[in-house]
């Protein structure tokens, strides 16, 4: 069983669906599809004069500010049209595939932050009624029903916290705790780039095989940005999960090509000891 | 089991979800929510410079005009805000709610009629491209599978076409056709009236029953739009639904009062004969 997260970037459009879809059709294995939807989330909100507002912690992370109407343009984004433009595009293709948030059925909770503090635009903000959030919990039992059954789920954040309101939760989480809860044979993640790149100006630097026996040495060959991706792939594998693989959404057969090699691949090298 | 349809005007709005959460999470039996989302998608599509545009056929009959981008603002009311809001507000109040559209594991599939010609604004056109659709078949397997194992299932148009294109189907049909597949005990239309009335502009000239073993003296006693209602009403009826309620969505515990005979009730008055 795959867990196949498709970023949300602006690069893998509506023609990035028809090629997953028409490589996915060709798949034997179960798999779950988890989506992102950031392009179409900024889009939508610029079209709707609410541009994207960036805070500054005092630690240097930088987060979106999501109010109430922001979440919505969220739902809106993530669950109504990225979500439904996939499903039906591998429906055409003959994939029993069910859309889902993780709202739906219990499958993620967290808890939200309400109050953001830090920079905005130079100056200190303290902003109320953030609706970013921690993800706390994955109950994967909706998702082996529907695997279970023949359809192929194919989910998105946000998720619930307390109270009823939506979180925005970051997909690539959501993706690696539903792989770890699953025991996913394999967890793949699709953006626009080759994989995790030495230098990520130059789409040549590929690294091809990160060996998750040696967690050190895979740690310091990551740099910036990188290192919170090695940590969470050594953290996959470490509960369990196959392997993890960075790899290119933009291209015709990616799923094919990232299982034959094409990205970046976390596994542990070592050759399992032959059984008496 | 009751199908419970919840419309889409600006009359039920979040406050109204509470309603029907409060009211539905004291049900012993299971449900399937069917909803609108009219007033968001008008809302959203107004904000996005996207009017809508109202042909009339040659025949009276007044749709509205579905292009692409159209069926995007659609998707998000409907399948992203209006959807997950309400799956959000029901799993709040402890109701283990599913949210999908009629695309998500192929529950309702229909066909476009691409070319849509008639009077708009005085002037006759020939619209291409339209994504207004009619519903043909319904699969209520999924719907079947999730309240099996304890989900309640939360649905919404759109439907899919051949061709992986999203259809805007009536969603008082999705909700008809779901019912007669699941041989409902019970179906449940919410709008902003008390029910089906005999004069539109007198909310006391609530019809409170109707006969379905007398389908001539039903349809006598409709007027206008209220036919259409009824025929269907009859129709369920007759394919094997206990009954059919229209009642008020705009009020407290909206389901248990329609239950009690609050609304216009729609059922074969004959007693059974009993059994030798």
């Amino acid at each position: 069983m795959l867990v196949i997260k498709i970023g949300g970037g602006a690069a893998i459009g509506e023609g990035g669906y028809a090629n997953f879809a028409a490589d996915l059709a060709a798949f034997q294995e179960p798999f779950v599809v988890v989506h992102g939807g950031n392009a179409e989330f900024s889009e939508l909100s610029r079209k709707l004069g609410m541009p994207p507002r960036m805070i500054e912690s005092a630690s240097g992370r930088v987060s979106r500010y999501t109010d109430a109407p922001t979440m919505d343009a969220m739902l809106m984004a993530y669950c109504g049209k990225v979500n439904k433009r996939l499903v039906a595009t591998l429906r055409d293709h003959g994939i029993n595939a069910v859309g889902l948030s993780a709202i739906d059925g219990g499958i993620a909770a967290g808890r939200r932050k309400p109050v953001l503090r830090g920079i905005e635009d130079g100056k200190t903000k303290v902003l109320r009624d953030d609706h970013a959030g921690t993800l706390e919990t994955v109950d994967a039992r909706l998702v082996r029903l529907l695997l279970d059954n023949g359809y192929q789920p194919v989910l998105t954040p946000p998720a619930l916290s307390p109270g009823g309101v939506p979180i925005n939760i970051d997909g690539d989480k959501l993706a690696l705790e539903l792989a770890v809860a699953l025991g996913a044979d394999g967890l793949l993640f699709f953006s626009d780039t080759p994989g995790l790149l030495a230098n990520r100006a130059d789409e040549t630097s590929l690294i091809r095989d990160i060996d998750a026996s040696d967690p050190a040495a895979a740690l310091a060959a990551a740099a910036g940005r990188m290192v919170v991706k090695v940590e969470a792939a050594l953290g996959a594998v470490q509960h369990g999960v196959g392997r993890v693989i960075f790899a290119d959404g933009r291209i015709e057969a990616p799923v094919t090509r990232a299982l034959a090699g094409a990205g970046t691949t976390v596994r542990t090298s070592a050759v399992a000891p032959a059984s008496a």
